[in-house]
């Protein structure tokens, strides 16, 4: 009989830190990645929207367009198993009606429920300012993200968040319609070939007040 | 000899879900709360700016402001432990010196290093589009607030993360500065006193797309 241990959510947290150079012959399967990604999209949004999307970059051809849009960061490129694109849905109110839909097919929601709640969202959706749609699409990114570099690390791979890359181009090089899909940041993963150095934390002192 | 089982990655994502109503008994004390919020900061962010702020609302008077700005989750703040409040820093040019010359102190980073780094975030942040600075400061705070929400998890607390308060004067009702601080989320923690609601989520092949 085989065990297997898995890491404490302790372990993953603290030992997570950026890498930046991987081992180029580790790949990562696509059903491997789909798990990951069912994983991480637990995550919470607001009002449920998932306005994450992913392009997963693995193949050569995918990873050729990207050395051009991601100038400063090569190294990540050629080495790791996937960098993956995160992006979000600015049309998330296109998706309202079958999100809340599959709450009822999947006996978690009242129909009636649905059908106040989805023509209220969609009203909101549409009267929202974009900047603050974008806002909060880009907080319920960050949600997602989080967890996508933290599943990475409970199974053994390393992570790299990257902000610096070509925002403005990237949806359309991969014939995505960029009015659309708005880029918010790409991660590398892969197998770590380097150590990563330290990085340094505020004190909570300088964060946070009790009120 | 008593050994604590700490629960495993998987256990505490997939585990978690919002919780709205607490056992208004249980109190989180103020060390775990800031051991909780140091593991929590462990998150990465743009350019290691940690822009994010938080409010640990957890007194009456501090409470019952609350209710005013957060009136429709009147039980969150009536009976969790503690309201996070997170907030954005929009002057993290402010900061920028002092977390670098925290990493030459720690010794992770040269000297040299900072003193070409700092001057150049320091002249991007003062050129950036407010717009743009906001959305890289949201998705920062989505980043350590998943792991808030994470960290609490794993320490048998649950939590409800709010988008729906009044963020145009939280900031002022507890005497911060509002043009500096924009708030983000609300996070209530406590004991849970409900199960919750399972909630669905899109297929992964509606979200992802392999290239």
């Amino acid at each position: 009989m085989t065990t297997t241990t898995k890491p404490t959510y302790e372990q993953v947290v603290k030992e997570r830190r950026s890498i930046r150079v991987y081992d180029p012959e580790v790949k990562i399967s696509k059903q491997e990645m789909h798990e990951l990604l069912e994983e991480a999209t637990l995550a919470p949004s607001s009002l449920n929207l998932q306005p994450w999307r992913f392009l997963v970059i693995e193949s050569e051809e995918g990873k050729e367009t990207l050395k051009g849009l991601a100038k400063f960061n090569q190294r990540q490129v050629e080495t790791s198993a996937a960098v993956i694109a995160v992006f979000v849905d600015m049309q998330s109110v296109e998706t309202t009606q079958e999100i809340y839909d599959l709450a009822v097919e999947k006996g978690v929601m009242p129909a009636d429920v649905r059908d106040r709640q989805v023509p209220a969202i969609q009203g909101m959706l549409k009267d929202i300012p974009k900047e603050r749609l974008k806002t909060m699409n880009f907080l319920d990114a960050g949600l997602a993200a989080m967890q996508i570099m933290l599943s990475a690390q409970a199974r053994g791979y390393a992570t790299n968040p990257i902000g610096g890359f070509d925002k403005d181009h990237i949806a359309e090089a991969y014939g995505l319609d960029k009015e659309r899909f708005e880029a918010v940041m790409l991660i590398s993963i892969g197998k770590a070939a380097e150590v990563g150095y330290q990085s340094v934390r505020l004190p909570i002192d300088d964060l946070a007040k009790w009120v």
